[in-house]
């Protein structure tokens, strides 16, 4: 019987309040660094030797864990329960990439949705191929070497830190060719100006994305698009004909008249969800081939399996949720940043930003009611090693502690390096990234000089693969997607709805109408020079 | 007679402490709103209308500004002062833009620095246009299009962020002539990797930026770029006719056999400072032509003069800075989110995240001892709208409170809009950010549904210039610059420093030499695969 209460209803988090911080600075050591490592999907394993919690911290998050029944919660997710309880919805996102529990079919909406996915799946592999292999060619005859997503929020963010993830990857990791992505997200009329210089129209194909089919920014820059195409005149390039559509099937952008195609996902796949659905997929398999977004599907799967086991020292996900709930509510740290040490995931944080604050930055719990402890963290992040030569002298020297979240890899993804001074590129980025957590937890004292002290215990964790493939890609993406389920049980908010977006909608169709006679909106549209 | 006092030391701190935040919820107006607008350098404005403050408190913050001699302590660093007091330097990154004091010459090093910041403009100015025009040819004999800056941290994300927001320029900001501009930057090898992917070497031009001549990243990303040269074969390519240097003149860079050409800095500019020094200015001005540049400096100039001013009222980086201290230290807000309404600006945020972190992020005061209070925030942001669709979730609705710097400009910058439903894009936009000030500040109770209430009261500012010229991005670039110095004197510290990257280079060396014995590296460097 899963029972939901706020975290301060339980008693586990009573217990764990009382918890001191462990003292890493004095108490970090190989054994414990090598005893800290918990193994999850493929190659992936988190490793937590320089968090602030000994063997009590870690039973008092069992505990926890336990009594807000994580696991059970999210095997009900899994089975169709509606836990998106302020829309109502389900929530499916783990089942774009395959069926965690074994035999479990999900009806909605008089279909069931593991066949739906799978059917869209195929609709997927067989456009991408047609168009990779040129059996589907551009309006005036020719092949489209150059896609172009146009979407905003959950419909960019994580498309894009993967399509920018894999940029490297070639036939060992079974892409064959690799066309151009480019993506148009803002609705300042600059970004589709920047994206569409020098672009082959008449090569390109766009991708629009909208769930609902009238996100405001992604209607005003189809418009756009089919302006400039209009604009540039090319005799028989029919703008329609470059076009596909990534919505649910009520939408009206389905409707786009002679639009290519369109794919479908639903309401129980939130945008910041949706990297694996069609609204990840289309772009993925058109831009690197439809078997290397099954690798990332079949990465994500694997890691949804990983996340079923109820004992955190064997879940790296559950630890992980964990262990960020007592340095949120405990320890009362308001950030956490996410440093991927490879150049590749440099828009992973802007992603996982969006997955994390957008799902838990909430006041009210699952039923709507008001909270009195804290939820979601400020999320930031840049790949390392050029955050250190950066913001990374706040988190060293600054005047409050920041937890950190570190993402390595053994090798490199591409097939460049070299030896300067006596070691390769990789080998420094990868000691850098030893050095910084190190130097982090411990610290160094320096009595004669505080400018040179370095005080020591802050916090990391680290999740490292073998190397950037599009399966590890796919496990990583899961593991920061589960870690927000997870924190969302603890806290007894609904991760997946985000009514805090609503109210700026409404007040920008206010101004856009006129300000309605609102001083307050009169005043600033004015400072902004919009003219009534 | 300049007193340097930490904050906690001050009367007027003490007075500040007591106001309370000012209830902006209940109280913004039209007639506020209009009222708190500063004019700065062109056509740009700060306004502070949506923050907790008012009459009582902006006295109190002058008082504070006064008793902490702000202008007289700009004034000293301007005249020459050892401002940098750990590293016992000048502080003259204003001086490579314009002297902000009539008559008043720097003497350092037996050279006056404006002359010597002068002359090398000159040598940019030159060596620029050459390659503009085609006098300077690649060393196969083809004109240069592809200008690559090889630097890291202040050597990588201003002038990179500059670059970026001038993309959509033309010959009306006189801009005649467009090279591509790209970076590389990490010491991950995939960076060079994905960036030299496609690149034509023959007509490619490599800045070499590094102040030291010594930083690990940039000397082995030259030479995986030289390795790469060398790989491509073409015969007649000689690898160091394609290279310039942006160096100190006692650095090891400056001798790379063969270079092209080699320009200055010194040591009285901080990397993250030093985007309107040579630093920013060879690549700027090789990119989009000297005069772009020349206008930059003019911006960043005219907003230096600015903030001269004294009285915190006709001051807007005065006051940006001052709201700023009493938000992170009496009402104890540990983070602020920079939020540009322009794609263009996208990576402004990171580039700021620099500058403000790095020099306020510390626990020591000028003169190396501990302190007791709080300084530099945590810095994040995206560009809107596209934020409005991932974090502000938490902005809106989260247990938190984060305050907000919005910037935004009247015009676009590029030449492409069109109407969708009664409106462009760039009403839009506007109309956006317009909406999200006020949504912040006045929430909107729901009391049957706590879900779809928002409590408001969540402060911002906003910096508005007319469009974003290159004059208007130097101003911007220095409203941040000194609103960060003028923070650092209210909190006594040394913003020019940055002691706080040292220890993670030192073990980082030792990771590279075998870890010497260290069991925490070593255990790490296994879990990476670091073998020895």
């Amino acid at each position: 019987m899963i029972e939901y209460k706020n975290l301060t209803q339980t008693k586990s988090y009573g217990k764990l309040s009382a918890i001191k911080a462990y003292d890493i600075k004095h108490n970090l050591s190989g054994a414990r660094i090598e005893g800290s490592s918990i193994r999850e999907a493929g190659t992936l394993v988190y490793n937590y030797g320089a968090m602030p919690v000994d063997g009590k911290t870690i039973d008092a998050l069992q505990a926890l864990a336990d009594e807000q029944q994580l696991i059970e919660k999210y095997r009900a997710l899994l089975s169709g329960e509606r836990m998106n309880t302020g829309e109502n919805r389900l929530v499916l996102h783990q089942l774009t990439r395959g069926r965690v529990l074994d035999g479990v079919r999900v009806e909605a909406d008089g279909v069931e949705k593991g066949d739906f996915y799978n059917g869209e799946l195929e609709k997927i592999r067989d456009f991408s191929e047609k168009v990779r292999n040129g059996e589907i060619k551009g309006s005036t005859g020719k092949e489209i070497t150059t896609v172009i997503q146009i979407g905003i929020g959950g419909s960019d963010l994580g498309p894009r830190a993967l399509c920018y993830a894999l940029n490297l990857i070639g036939p060992e990791d079974g892409c064959t060719k690799k066309l151009n992505a480019r993506f148009i997200s803002n609705v300042d009329p600059d970004d589709a100006c920047a994206v569409l210089e020098g672009v082959d129209l008449e090569r390109t194909l766009f991708v629009l994305v909208s769930k609902s089919g009238t996100t405001q920014e992604t209607l005003a820059n189809r418009d756009l698009v089919f302006k400039v195409m209009e604009r540039r005149g090319i005799r028989g390039l029919v703008p329609q004909k470059h076009v596909v559509a990534v919505t649910s099937n009520t939408s009206p952008l389905a409707k786009t008249p002679d639009i290519l195609a369109v794919f479908f996902m639903d309401d129980y796949i939130g945008g910041r969800y949706s990297a694996t659905s069609p609204v990840g997929g289309v772009i993925l398999s058109l831009t690197y081939g439809f078997d290397v977004f099954r690798q990332i599907l079949d990465g994500a799967h694997a890691e949804d399996v990983c996340a079923l086991e109820k004992d955190i020292r064997r879940n790296g996900t559950l630890m992980d949720a964990m262990i960020g709930v007592y340095l949120r509510n405990v320890l009362k740290y308001p950030y956490t940043a996410v440093l991927p040490y490879s150049q590749s995931l440099h828009r992973m944080p802007a992603h996982f930003q969006q997955l994390d604050m957008e799902s838990n930055g909430k006041h009210v719990n699952r039923f709507g009611e008001v909270i009195d402890y804290q939820t979601g963290p400020v999320i930031f992040g840049e790949p390392g090693t050029n955050g250190q030569h950066s913001f990374y002298q706040l988190l060293h020297q600054g005047t409050d502690i920041v937890p950190m979240q570190f993402i390595g890899f053994r090798e490199k993804e591409g097939n460049l390096d070299a030896e300067n001074g006596g070691s390769t590129s990789q080998t420094k980025l990868k000691a850098n990234l030893v050095a910084q957590i190190v130097a982090f937890a411990c610290g160094r004292d320096n009595a004669e000089n505080p400018n040179k002290a370095f005080e020591g215990g802050r916090p990391s964790s680290v999740l490292v693969a073998d190397r950037l493939t599009p399966f590890a890609l796919g496990s990583i993406l899961a593991h920061f997607e589960n870690k927000v389920m997870f924190q969302g049980f603890v806290w007894n908010i609904n991760s997946f709805d985000q009514e805090g977006v609503q109210l700026g909608k409404i007040l920008a169709k206010k101004v856009l109408s006129g300000c309605e006679g609102d001083e307050n909106l009169m005043a600033y549209s004015k400072l902004l020079g919009i003219d009534f």
